[in-house]
Order: C-alpha cells, then sequence, then structure tokens
C-alpha cells in the first residue's frame, strides 16, 4: 500500500484537522470527527447536514460552508459515522428551525440516521432526512436495500441548501431535497480498485485491458467487466442508460456533473464531457450548468461517473446559487449553456 | 493504458472542447488549441497569458477567467504549444496595453516564448516574460537548464492575474509577476509514474514500496527514491529543504500550496497539509492562505508538491484578491491564518 499518511487509525483525525487548518470557515466540534461550519448555527436557517464514510472527498466535510452544508460528520473510511456524531452535528446547527439531513443511500448510514433523528426527537430537535439513491447502475447491492447513493447526492445538498440559505422552512428545505433526488440520475465505471488504509490491500483486482462498468462509490461490484472501450462509446452507455432510467425531452433543461473517482485525470473528465454533452445536445437537451471534477470520489480509484439532474426554474435558480466551500465553491449567475 | 479517450491524437482538441462546453466564460480561438476569456481583450488591462504542454490540468487552461489568466496555450502532452500558437494568444488578449507571459521554466516553452515574443514585436505588440523556476529538487534536468518551474507557477499566476486586474500597468504587472516568482519555492515527490496517451506506457517505474523524491511533473528523475515515509517524515523533508533554500523568520507570513499530481487522494493532500502546517508554526512562520487539491498535475501520477510563498502585504493581497475560473475559484477577503 502506497499512501502518505501517518498510520491507518489516524487518517480521519489527521485529514479532518487539515481541513480546518486550511479554512478559518469551518470549526471541528471537540472530540468528534464532526466538521461544522464556524458560524453555526446560522439564526433563522434551516440547519442541512450530511456524513457518510470518509474517503469520498471533498465529500461531505469540504462540503460544509455558505451555500452548502452547515455539517458533515466524518464516518472511518467507507464507514457509517456513529449515531453520537450524527446527534452532536444535529444539535450543533439547528438554530430552533430544524434540521435537514441528506444521505446517501447506504444501509448502515441510514441506520444510524434514523436512530439519531429518534433520540434528537426526545430532546425537542426536529429533524426530517432525504435519502438519495441515485444510482442506477445495480437495484440492489450487498450494502443498500434499493439503489445506491452516489455523485448525485452532492447536487441534491446543493439544491437543499440553496434553498435552507434563503430562509425557508424545513418542509420546504425538504421538498426541495426529494425533488432535486427525485430528479438526479448516475451511472459510473472503475478502471482500478483503491485501498483502505486499514486494509492495506486493493478491494478487487482488474485486467491490464479492462474496466468495470457500474461499480460503486466503495468498489461494490458493478453490472459487467469489458475492454476499455473509447470516450464516446462509454460516453454512450453511461448517457443511454441515464435517459431510459429518466427520460429527458427536447428542450428540457439539465444540470450534467462528470465526476472523477480519484486518479482520472482531469483531462479524460473533459473528454467524457465533450461527449455527453454532444450525446445530449443532439436529443435537443440544453445543458444548463456543467460540474467537471472530484466531488464524490473513492480514494485512489481511476474511474468516473456521469449524473444528470433534470432541471426547472426551481431547481436550476438553486443550483445556480453562490456556495464557498474547501471543495465547492461557485459565484452567483454562473450558467454554461451553450 | 486504460484512458477514457478517443484517440491518443484527439486529446487535446477533445479536453479543451469540453472545458468550453463546461464554461461560458471561455472561448477557443478557431483552428488552434488556445483558449481565452470570452470578453478578451479585456479593456485598459494588460493581458496575461500561459501555456505549456498538456497534461497539467487545470494548468493552464483551467485558469483562463477573471482574476487570472486571458490566456493559455495549450500545447500537446508535456510538449510545449508552437510559437503560432503563442502569438495568437497574445493577439487575442492585448488590449493596446501589453501582455505579460507567465512561462513555467522549461527549454521547449522558453525558446517558443521568445521567439514570439520577437515576431510581435515586429507587429508592434509588447510583450514581457516571467519565467518561474520554483523546484529546488534538481537545479537542473534534461528540459531545463536551471531549476524547473512547477505548480509554483499557479500562485505567481495568481498574484500577477491581481495586479492585472487592479489596472496597472505592463511594467508593475511584471514586477509583481517577477517578485511572487523570487518568493515562492516547491518540493515534490511521486508515488507512481503517468503514461502519455501517445506513448501507452508508463514513463519510469517504482517498486511496490518505494517513491522518488524530487520527481518533476512530468515524471523526470528526482533526487532519490526511498522506502515510503510517514507523512510527517516526508513533510519534514519537503519543509525543511524550502526552508533551507528560502529562510522564513518567524512572524513573517507565507501561502502554502499542497499540490497533488492526479492520483493521490485529497485526504492524503489534507494530511500532508497538517504537517506542513504544524512544521511552520512551530517555527513561528503564520500561514495567511492555504491551498490544498489538484492545481499543476501530472496526468494520473500518484504524488504532490508542497508550495511556499514568502508574503509581503502586496502579494498577500494579491493572493486573495477574487478569482473565478474552473480550476481556480476564491471568493473576495478569504484568509486562513490559524
Amino acid at each position: 500500500m502506497k499512501k502518505i499518511i501517518n498510520a491507518p487509525d489516524k487518517v480521519i483525525q489527521d485529514m479532518i484537522e487539515g481541513m480546518r487548518l486550511a479554512s478559518p470557515d469551518i470549526r471541528i466540534l471537540p472530540g468528534t470527527s464532526v466538521i461544522v461550519r464556524a458560524d453555526a448555527p446560522v439564526k433563522g436557517k434551516v440547519g442541512l447536514i450530511s456524513g457518510g464514510g470518509s474517503g469520498h472527498e471533498p465529500a461531505h466535510g469540504g462540503f460544509v460552508g455558505t451555500g452548502m452544508l452547515d455539517a458533515a460528520c466524518a464516518g472511518d473510511v467507507f464507514t457509517s459515522p456513529s449515531v453520537d456524531q450524527m446527534m452532536e452535528a444535529v444539535r450543533a446547527v439547528d438554530s430552533g428551525q430544524g434540521v435537514l439531513i441528506i444521505a446517501k443511500n447506504y444501509t448502515g448510514d441510514n441506520l444510524n440516521f434514523d436512530m439519531a433523528m429518534e433520540l434528537l426527537a426526545d430532546e425537542g430537535i426536529r429533524t426530517e432526512k432525504v435519502v438519495v439513491h441515485d444510482d442506477i447502475a445495480v437495484e440492489e447491492s450487498p450494502n443498500t436495500t434499493g439503489r445506491r447513493g452516489v455523485a448525485g447526492t452532492v447536487l441534491v445538498q446543493k439544491v437543499a441548501a440553496a434553498c435552507a440559505e434563503q430562509g425557508n422552512d424545513l418542509e420546504t428545505v425538504k421538498r426541495a431535497a426529494q425533488d432535486a433526488a427525485d430528479h438526479v440520475r448516475t451511472f459510473g465505471f472503475a478502471l482500478s480498485p483503491c485501498t483502505i488504509p486499514s486494509v492495506g490491500k486493493p478491494s478487487f483486482s482488474l485486467a491490464e485491458d479492462e474496466m468495470e462498468l457500474g461499480t460503486g462509490i466503495h468498489g461494490e461490484a458493478g453490472v459487467k467487466r469489458m475492454k476499455v472501450p473509447g470516450a464516446r462509446a462509454l460516453a454512450e452507455q453511461m448517457t443511454e442508460a441515464i435517459l431510459k432510467d429518466m427520460p429527458v425531452e427536447s428542450g428540457e433543461e439539465v444540470c450534467v456533473l462528470v465526476n472523477g473517482m480519484g486518479a482520472t485525470p482531469l483531462m479524460e473528465l473533459y473528454i467524457i464531457y465533450k461527449e455527453v454533452h454532444s450525446l445530449l445536445t443532439e436529443r435537443g437537451i440544453k445543458i444548463a450548468k456543467a460540474y467537471v471534477g472530484e466531488y464524490m470520489t473513492s480514494l485512489e480509484m481511476a474511474g468516473a461517473s456521469v449524473s444528470v439532474m433534470k432541471l426547472d426554474e426551481k431547481r436550476k435558480q438553486y443550483l445556480l446559487a453562490p456556495a464557498d466551500t474547501l471543495g465547492f465553491k461557485q459565484f452567483a449567475s454562473k450558467q454554461s449553456e451553450v
């Protein structure tokens, strides 16, 4: 295992300490690995938290800040945060307006978030939860009932956060998040595995000319292994699968996220995006906004995913709102319709 | 070779087309691989361009936009752009105030930029050039006379760009860039090689437990090979080498850039940053601003570099100025002194 770390059991604390030292806008709740907006709780605003196993950076700790999350719970690598951490996160960001939890669909995360919500209700803290299951590659997986939650979660967080920043109440923010979750689909692939520091060896193996279609963000098995195709052919497979699952009519607007899993060069992500853009515009679909980069990674896995979110005026407005966090910065009114 | 591309000879055009389609703020000069601010030439502003071989994305095409570059010439992978491309870039961004070229120190880039400058002078276009040679690992390399220019170049571009945005003249912008270049040092390492698409096989090899200290951003040989140390020990070697080359007194301020080469997880970059931060603050050095992420990559190389720029009030002010490009976004007045 080639990793620049101090020790496998120190990676989370070392990492979040590094994040804190890189930004004056976040702090860490003492004794936890919960990253919180420095100005939390934000008066009059619904709190927004997320979390899950680490190893997906910048998700989710890198998204804490203005226009995105109020807090993120960082579990061990690919392991759910504890119920206690989730409760601490919620308490730290609740300004009295309640807190929305956005979870990727993984069984461990969901069980713990549900238990935290029950216990918080006893304390009189209102919470709601929206679960994202955007990954259309598989219907079930060893760690999931139903579809997995992957990179599309970032877009759901962005929409919900903008809704919350505008002063809407918990029900409205939840509705916006659920609406965003209902309109996003993702399909990914892997060219190489990744290595969990405490395990020390790769989670699976692929032949020199082989890739896997539909791999999950923890290296969970996908739908098939195949020779590495050209960018156009691969973009076609992913885009068509997404549009089959979520039809988008000519004239409708979407947001596209081409997300790198960790080791795939930005060069290739932009090449994939070019092909996805071409495939969508050939169908008359308008791309109102595109994100190309690393948002939801899997340590040093090589691979990427394509997410498409259908937009209406409201989702579009929320997506285009500004955000200023370590891993997601966006000035207002930027859009890339072309 | 596992790469998601259409063909090795199409990667540059496909990539820059993808970048253009992802941002309404840039355009490509027809028939070239020159990326230009959509609003260039910006009236009354000194133009700022850079360029070099591709494969270092987001450098430099991803830095074209407000608060950073006016144009970037994208050569083939790890290959200098042509004289023609450089001339086209300068012509496209010159508003009559002249154009500053910021080059990484590589022989090919410099020869071509120099020739372009001579030919542009005949057309009556004023240009100046600042060469960055921040890499302290080696004094000479096969592609360089003197030290190589690497990730610190991004900080020099940021400083020069902010100076230009404020309406300063060509001489002043050049002085700001030279001053920034004089105060930045970088030291890097590699854990794995990268593969140039047209070559199809890795540029060098490393044993399973081995890393190379001082590797260049094209995989040029570094100073030594060694077992992979802990993050603290590695940060110490790099930080001490930098401070030996450029002494920084207790109480002085610096900017730190921990730059990922391509395949190293953000998790490890933040762990490295935590150690660098600790080593600097133990010496009483203040970190006014930190950047942790991928700014100057080497395709899918695993590894990272640490850059330190000494700050005075002016350099600090320029660094903290806003910028809005694909690969470098920064809101105003953000600083992370801790």
